[in-house]
């Protein structure tokens, strides 16, 4: 992308009324822009990451056999009635009356829907297990929304929900999607901690919650440092339906669970204390970025979702759910990664994974070099952001730093003139002199790995 | 995918309520679940096509220049009294209060948030021309939803909004969207007639719709045989902001155009047998699935929509919208391409491109070379459905035909023991006895060309 062509509205102000970090950076990068209390307009440089983000989610909840679909943001009040939760609700959720004063509601979560598309299309166990998963825009009327999207009204989320036949077949399915959920935020980039969590409204028996450490983060976090030692995204798991594969899973998530990890809300000082030696004790805060839930018959009772036994008999399925909270991770991954110039995106997030600052946009053949460097980037798949607008050096190079772009090749006479071009680092600030050929070579090179 | 392991609830039964052909086939397929009148759920088989339509849309809108955003589904009413359409819309607006008594609507359109997002972060004519656009959800509250997702109430829509500093300037953008358009359809299969249309409540003084020639259409078309015989697809179009590239634009346009077309609103029967000679004209029925306007200041004047010019004086800036149903092109495409087995999926949007059947899952030989073939076409990427349950054979070859896979590759014990699989075409219905090795070779051939 041609920065001369692109909408990316920067500020050097630092906005009003905004308290943290990621919302602070968010706006003055022009990543969002807000419309109402906790409503905000995703810009193009915000969309390109929560698309990144959202294609990651996608990848591996695929890849544990989940299947996608999109349910409405629109819900019929009678489903939520069926399942008692249309009243015990509260004022979170957004409640609506259409033209024929029917009730309808945005969804905050959608265990009602999938739970009628599972009554209405599933007859028999041998269509078990399934998962149905979707990433989908919910609204939650939050009284005082605030943090950017880290707390807003209309978020991204995605959630899926398993279907079983037995009480084994679901804690299968919620050792799936623990595993998945793992190497998910690695791949993002982040090391998040499993923590054993309150069901809370959706209701159930087992649940975790995953907490990305970061100094604003909402609850105090204490746990072993083997949760920050281990890489997940790196774990060898089938997501196959044999019995060695489940049992395997099984074992793999008492292990993990095994080790201390705590919200400040359970936390147990003397077991933590006892259990984990002094230098690998963890303290700080967290921002959850994922909840699991096992919750048994909660919804196929009262709403009737059966299938047909082995023995001809009905058997209500056991469900859980298993959300990500999509647009959230924009900011949990800014507020666990950027510095006093700005963000530092992890690579798999990064907007643009390269940028091509020209220092005199004009000159003959710094443009040259400029383009020819944009064009092979381009071809290479590296999606450059190529600055080729006459703004001053400095400028240009706090626009970059200031929206994270992790490599810049800066281009200006004097160096062409050496025949060397500059190569930066975004992370350690490092900088470089080499020949136009060995930066290109480096920059394809990774994009190959 | 193995069809054991996918959500795929086809029936046999057509389903009561549904009046158009796209909409019980969608039901029938399993694509989409009604849970309240206008309102779907999207199942794996719908949000896959749904997926790849809004794929080539997105390519389109982005090589055109304009640049993507996400607004918000839940807007703001002050902004529309702003413009003046909140009293004006009428009952199709789902208007919702929130906890604190604000009003706010489930957007059907966007000219109002996207001119925010614009009047707070541009602020020079150097900073245009401007295209900003979104794939989102958009809500209109139906009297009588229905068609399936051709009349719903919560449908996907594409809309793009210009902002340029003078008429020419938009009038160029309009140019732009409509060549996009054109090509945009063709890629989808689709041949669409643009036509010359009111503007309806979004304003303006110029619009264009595009229809879709299928006999359940909504509107009556008399067009020139010219729109049937282009090639859309293949047109040279340079999308570059140089005076070279916009007279090519405005010239090819009105080259276009200059052909009759007509929808029975303003049909004009005495011009069409005079500027068309008879073997020429076409007649028919047309489903619209897209929409352009250009409107001027309507939304930059209220709304205080400015740029500094040229000589430093603010000047209003010149809007138009462009919309695509990209929802509705679902039922579009079935609407125009099926037979009485089901629905003929377009290569560019059939949800898989090949479907692999198993003549007798459980047999040694014919599991292997099932899986064999299913693991090189998976490698070719063209994404095949593989039938691995111990359905009979007929109704295998029926969900086959009903969901439209192009090519089956259909693989039974008979075959394997004379050496041959067989290779059918969906839409011609032939079938040919062929090697293993040469149906491979001719269908990753495919899939590179």
């Amino acid at each position: 992308m041609r920065l001369s062509r692109y909408f990316l509205p920067v500020s050097k102000e630092t906005p009003a009324n905004a308290e943290i970090v990621s919302h602070k950076l968010m706006l003055r990068t022009g990543m969002i822009k807000q419309h109402s209390a906790g409503i905000y307009s995703w810009l193009p440089l915000g969309l390109k990451v929560l698309q990144k983000i959202e294609a990651i989610v996608r990848e591996e909840q695929n890849r544990s056999g989940a299947l996608e679909v999109l349910m409405p943001t629109m819900q019929g009040a009678d489903l939520w009635r069926e399942s008692g939760r249309y009243d015990a609700y509260g004022a979170e959720m957004l409640r609506i009356t259409d033209r024929h004063e029917r009730d309808l509601l945005f969804g905050p979560t959608a265990e009602e829907v999938v739970t009628d598309i599972f009554r209405n299309h599933v007859r028999s166990y041998k269509e078990l297990p399934l998962n149905l998963y979707n990433i989908q825009w919910k609204f939650r009327d939050e009284v005082r929304p605030r943090f950017g999207v880290m707390r807003g009204r209309e978020f991204l989320m995605k959630d899926a929900y398993s279907f079983d036949l037995d009480e084994a077949g679901a804690r299968d399915a919620y050792n799936k999607m623990f595993l998945a959920y793992l190497k998910t935020f690695q791949r993002l980039g982040l090391q998040a901690v499993p923590m054993r969590a309150d069901t809370g409204p959706i209701g159930g028996d087992l649940s975790h919650e995953f907490l990305v450490l970061a100094p604003t983060g909402e609850s105090g976090v204490f746990y072993d440092a083997v949760y920050d030692e281990t890489d997940w995204a790196g774990m060898d798991i089938s997501f196959d339906n044999n019995d060695a594969a489940r049992a395997k899973r099984a074992e793999t998530v008492s292990r993990i669970v095994k080790a201390y990890a705590a919200t400040d809300e359970i936390h147990d000082e003397a077991r933590f204390n006892a259990e984990v030696p002094a230098e690998r004790r963890r303290t700080g805060r967290g921002i959850e970025v994922g909840h699991i839930f096992f919750f048994g018959t909660k919804y196929s009772a009262p709403m009737n979702a059966k299938v047909s036994g082995p023995d001809g008999k009905d058997i209500l399925v056991q469900m859980g759910s298993y959300g990500i909270g999509v647009s959230r991770l924009v900011g949990a991954i800014i507020e666990a990664s950027h510095d006093e110039n700005g963000i530092i995106w992890p690579e798999a997030v990064a907007p643009f994974k390269v940028g091509v600052v020209s220092l005199r946009a004009g000159d003959e053949a710094v443009d040259q070099v400029c383009e020819q460097a944009y064009q092979a980037l381009s071809q290479a798949g590296l999606d450059p952001l190529y600055d080729d607008t006459s703004d001053r050096p400095g400028a240009k190079f706090a626009t970059m730093d200031l929206i994270g772009v992790p490599t810049q090749l800066i281009v200006g006479p004097k160096g062409l003139a050496n025949g060397v071009v500059e190569v930066k680092d975004r992370k350690s600030g490092s900088r470089e002199e080499v020949s136009l050929e060995s930066a290109l070579a480096r920059l394809t090179d990774k994009a190959k790995a």
